[in-house]
């Protein structure tokens, strides 16, 4: 049964926030309730970058009558003059009398300009409420407006020994259903979604987002150091959305104009023979691209999370066992660790059971 | 909030079962409650091969006042004189009206004999309650007294990436203190515990139940095809726990004598240069060992799963991620199958979290 307090609308808020997560690009999800004399008067919610934020939008349905209201945001309201005004001088100038706020914006523009507008003119403002549910909504948001350079969540589907194939290489299917609904939940989440050229030579993949609702479609990143990528790949030709391949200064030149042509960016990253994988993530945060989910082999895989550029670890474990020692695949193939002390950590482990399917998440620690 | 009705009577019996597993030998772990006039009026189970039975018990603290009552039992009652008279009969003299089963007895001795016995003393019988939970508290003791062959349980601990070690062999530790605590009980629930000579010369360890209250140790049974374990190995010498070695007629036959002078049991079994699996099984289950607890490396646990001689798997997973390739063990080494859909399937799958550790266990299906 629900008890009404701050957080009930807090939750709320929180709630039409995450359902805009995936459309909003490099900003964050934000969502804002309004309520006046124990009724809701406005909710909003920020929708799309360059459009209103969620305190404009729930003033709006307010109409006018947020005199002496609380208003509920899961965000710092901004303090600055960006795409849109301040919405720190709206709450002020509709005559809001109470703020409850969930997490500072760690927006260097902002970082606590917002609560102290507010403050300063004389409204009682509360920060924290939800705090934590409210950073892990914006992880993205927050590792990308701090460091320009893409979250990135790497998932991936093995079995119980760890193997993303057979020894034949036979890799169809390991997960349910229930775990391939959710990865596409994932693909709508994030900006990017990257794979190895390998991946796109063995299974021609289109990495798009397929639901039983209509999802966004991610920009396709393939690593691709020696530019083998065939012409006729769907990523190429399929126009279903962007295509970066990125790859190095030693790639063959006519191979990387006919793939411009074709409409495909082509990112140089280092001089080979490998993709420089920490400058390709600066290249790509300047492409403005802040997610990327990780639908890598084990060997792009073990790199990434090898060079600390893998900020989320989602693994779906199906109950399976193949054995075929290295000559099958396994989800992180690096040179590894020497001591059990030293292995790569998951900290604030989350295990969820998906039908015979299990995920076990967390965030890598080294 | 409890609901007396069958179910809490007999979930009581249940209970008492289960904390006598390990204790019973080869015989089942069995409860009896017996209620009158709504009250319990008897409690018993079985505690000991060759000891009374869980109805007897209860009968007797009932004290010949069971005249009328109900007896609730988890596994069918005998009908056979083994080492001790049918309790059938017994249920029948003191004058009990109604009997309640979870389970008929698969014992080809009984087998649906005791339940006609009584039915034919006019008691009414009711069989089925809990069955499921009867069975599976008694899955060792069925294998066994069907096949004559031990009840293996495969038990691991390893990483995310699957494996047992680093690539310079160092697995202290992966698992964290409530999956250890699990094992020790696992240990004192198995009659034998399992492993390879490997395991006795890298670590040598004493394999025995080391628990908050005191257990019982397992019979230590090593895989040693070539006979190479030390004379000074501490499964030889603490005298602890019975130990078994498995070899093959290949082995040095002064080595033999000498483990055989020290204490140890030497079984051969298969001409070499492996050790025959399929005929140790048998060898194991004719000296009385109904249940093993495989803590194999990578290697035995391929080889017993590929053999089709694992029941039960049970793998902790650390949150730990290590890579080191094929330098780094994994938890199962095996040839491995060719396509996904061949793979080796656990059913009946159960997920439990232990902090930031998580258990996986099921029953393998080839």
């Amino acid at each position: 049964m629900d008890i009404m307090n701050d957080e009930f609308y807090m939750s709320l808020a929180l709630d039409m926030a995450e359902r805009a997560q995936g459309q909003t690009g490099i900003n964050p999800v934000v969502g804002c309730v309004v309520v006046k004399d124990g009724a809701v008067i406005g909710l909003g919610t920020h929708l799309q970058r360059g459009t209103g934020h969620a305190e404009v939008h729930a003033l709006n349905m307010a109409a006018g009558k947020a005199q002496g209201s609380t208003a509920y945001v899961t965000l710092e309201p901004c303090s600055h003059y960006g795409k849109t005004p301040p919405c720190s001088q709206r709450l002020i100038d509709e005559g809001v009398a109470r703020v409850v706020v969930a997490c500072e914006d760690p927006n260097p523009q902002v970082a606590g300009r917002g609560i102290q507008m507010l403050r300063e003119a004389g409204i009682d403002v509360e920060v924290g409420l939800l705090r934590s549910r409210a950073l892990r909504l914006n992880e993205k948001f927050i590792k990308y407006i701090l460091t320009k350079q893409p979250f990135v969540t790497l998932k991936s589907a093995s079995t119980l020994d760890g193997k993303l194939a057979t020894k034949t290489g036979d890799s169809k299917w390991i997960s349910n259903g229930q775990a391939r609904e959710i990865v596409h939940t994932l693909r709508h989440r994030h900006q990017g979604i990257m794979v190895g050229v390998n991946t796109v030579i063995a299974d021609n993949p289109s990495l798009t987002t397929r639901m039983e609702v209509p999802g966004l479609h991610p920009i396709r990143i393939v690593i691709d150091s020696s530019l083998r990528i065939p012409l006729e790949s769907a990523v190429v030709t399929d126009g279903q959305a962007p295509t970066i391949v990125v790859t190095t200064a030693a790639a063959d030149p006519a191979h990387k104009a006919a793939l411009e042509a074709a409409g495909v960016t082509v990112v140089v990253s280092g001089a080979g023979p490998r993709v420089d994988l920490q400058a390709a993530m600066v290249a790509l945060g300047e492409m403005e691209i802040s997610s990327i989910l990780l639908e890598g082999g084990g060997t792009l895989n073990g790199s990434m999370l090898e060079s600390g550029l893998v900020d989320r670890v989602v693994l779906f474990f199906a109950p399976k066992i193949v054995g075929g020692g290295s000559q099958a695949a396994g989800t992180f193939e690096f040179p590894g660790v020497e001591l059990m002390k030293d292995a790569v950590m998951l900290e604030g482990l989350e295990v969820e059971v998906l039908g015979d399917n299990v995920c076990i998440s967390g965030t890598p620690v080294r």
